[in-house]
């Protein structure tokens, strides 16, 4: 245990939660709770039990989620809401999503058990349906309750059954016919704020070794799926340098090209990362003694600032174009897909970060590469801010680890601020 | 026609030749001539009853290869010897190989019609099984006659049948016992020179607006099938880059160092052109989303000269050090495979280069990246060289093109150096 924090009688609650929830989510290699499916629906049981036992109110949402709530004074008030999801991708770890909703019964319990009367209520959200691995959308749980779900997004077939997600979310209890209006289920003006607290998934805190940090925002992306580099096939043997259009040296010196932008805008201080995932020559026309004539590739940009991510695009067009004269090759683009950055709210950074220094820790912030319910929050203009928790080995797999002594550290500090605002 | 050139009476000899060939050839789209199957079978008879009908000698030699010899008043001395091979891959074009073949046949029937009585008796080859698309190997006809085929060679199968290149040569008459046992069946020392003339197969004489050119040499090369590049896959979001370990990344910069030294070493004037043309993540395993982990790529290197090949190759596995140390990645290596280069005969070079000149032709010589049968011819220790002729569209497709024009100063220059050598 971390010397200068006293986690108090709820550690061993916590304890208790995250081994009824791998017990009951264990498929054998790792854990698999489908989005609207039985297991998310026992997970929700599984903490329901839980709050009941502790003398909380629950209930269930028009949106099929669980809704703890610790009561205030004055029931007129924007409320103080925490959570997160408890689904989780197949084979995946124990800790993605179900840290947040852990930590936020933990501070309800405390709160109970110290007989704190605070002004405004405070409500825990035990969300369905965030990962995006059952349906192919992510955030279907948050995006419900704010009226965001379209009627593409419920006809979207199960990855394994194929049945659409409109029906999975009918067994599990969701008022579908108004997810279908696309009527919101919870008005964002009733929430003061959304502090989301969930396992940082990358390695930054472990290697720059903080338990936990905040989140300054969670970045946004432009995508293009397929980008094809269209050069010359030839034989390798027999033509030179100069009379080549050689799609695999082009992209390679394109990445290159990106790599050096990409570092020089982060020593400006920027937010940015690059990926380019899916490479490949055609196995159908390919050959080790031919010229490559065509070759396929992703891109992907990831920034908290919209600025960042369009500056980046356009170095990513003209350095084409300079490929494209300087080598004879085209670069044939596919659908650009975005996704706007989530900001994080300034005051409640600044107040998650006032706690970790009162705390005796320190108060870095981090970016989130990853998405999150709280983008989702963000987006529909509910103050939002979240807390990483620093984790091993990454997420969605099965080797997903994170200590407890860094859970409490982040458990903690949700409690703290939860009592400010509410208070 | 070119103006400063005389085609004699013999233009007609080469453009019914074509034709025939190409009549029984054809195969619907381009043409085929299986390496010791029936289409070589029937190429080779009609080049010989064409000969016969120009009152020439002709046979087949051990190797089952067309013999057409010009007898010289001194027995005795060595050979002078041209030619080339009929094959052609599947669906290739008329010209790669049979151009050498009817250019030597048309310097015999000349030499024949004008009277000409050398020393030296002259001797045209007709080749078989030059083409690797049949049975996996390049140059086994040319092998064959040095006792340079293994009695692996021998039981390579066809890709088609799967019957074993032993059992295609029986049927075309070779004496298989003799070749199984790697006996020469042809002395080089007999052998005053080998000429080939060929179709370039390149783009270089056209871009440089040349008819013809005389071959320095025939590249040889360093290959890696498959070298893979290790570093770690991670969520693309959420791993900043000083964390990742991008196998892509990796592998484009090492690709745009190795172009910068290929530059360096053109404008030193080194000989090389360098290719990677399998290129690939794997589509089990990569993402849009997902930090590629692993890259698999072909690596090789051509050049006349060994000095420049070791010399590069240095240069490669020095990089991929660097690169390994800078960006936490591993390069894996196969098995490096190694092909000599072959040199022609400087003698010779000179011979043709001076042949042109008289021509009123530019003498610019230019290496071969494809390989030929001359190397093979070189590497017995034969003195060699070889006559590009300028080709549209590249070889080994339907499109491979010639010129007519351009062949006639080719097969021009042929017969005015055999006629030197022979006198």
């Amino acid at each position: 245990m971390n010397k200068t924090l006293d986690p108090g009688p709820h550690c061993g609650l916590a304890e208790r939660l995250f081994h009824r929830l791998r017990d009951d989510g264990f498929d054998g290699t790792g854990i698999s709770r489908e989005s609207y499916g039985p297991g998310e629906s026992r997970a929700l049981d599984i903490v329901e039990a839980e709050a009941r036992a502790l003398g909380l109110d629950t209930a269930r949402d028009a949106g099929a989620n669980l809704v703890v709530t610790f009561p205030g004074n004055d029931p007129s008030l924007p409320v103080a809401a925490c959570g997160s999801h408890l689904d989780s991708v197949p084979q995946g770890g124990n800790y993605d999503g179900a840290a947040g909703v852990v930590a936020g019964l933990m501070a309800l319990a405390r709160f109970r058990s110290e007989g704190f009367r605070p002004t405004r209520t405070i409500r825990l959200l035990a969300l369905r349906g965030e990962e995006s691995a059952w349906f192919g959308r992510a955030y279907m749980g948050s995006a419900a309750l704010f009226g965001g779900l379209s009627p593409d997004d419920l006809a979207m077939p199960h990855v394994i059954t194929g049945r659409p997600l409109l029906a999975h979310m009918q067994d599990a209890g969701v008022a579908t016919e108004r997810v279908a209006r696309g009527e919101p289920l919870l008005d964002p003006a009733t929430l003061a704020c959304w502090l989301e607290l969930h396992i940082e998934q990358g390695p930054v805190l472990v290697a720059r070794n903080l338990p936990v940090a905040v989140v300054t925002g969670i970045r946004g992306n432009i995508r293009h799926r397929a980008v094809e580099c269209v050069g010359e096939a030839g034989h390798s043997g027999a033509v030179p340098r100069w009379l080549r259009r050689d799609s695999v040296f082009a992209t390679a010196e394109l990445i290159t090209r990106l790599d050096r932008h990409w570092r020089t805008l982060l020593e400006r201080g920027r937010d940015l990362v690059v990926t380019s995932g899916m490479v490949g020559t055609d196995p159908a026309e390919h050959a080790l003694a031919r010229i490559p004539g065509r070759l396929r590739f992703s891109v992907e940009a990831r920034s908290q600032s919209p600025e960042v991510l369009e500056a980046f695009y356009d170095l990513l067009l003209s350095e084409c174009a300079g490929i494209e004269e300087e080598r004879g090759v085209r670069f044939r683009f596919d659908r650009r897909l975005d996704t706007a950055p989530a900001r994080m709210d300034e005051g409640l950074i600044g107040r998650l970060r006032a706690g970790l220094r009162a705390m005796g820790q320190p108060d870095e912030p981090v970016p989130s590469g990853a998405g999150h319910d709280a983008a989702v929050f963000a987006g529909a203009g509910v103050p939002s801010a979240m807390i990483f928790v620093r984790n091993q080995h990454g997420s969605h797999n099965p080797r997903e680890a994170m200590e407890m002594d860094d859970f409490m550290v982040g458990a903690d500090l949700l409690a703290r601020t939860l009592r400010e605002i509410a208070a």
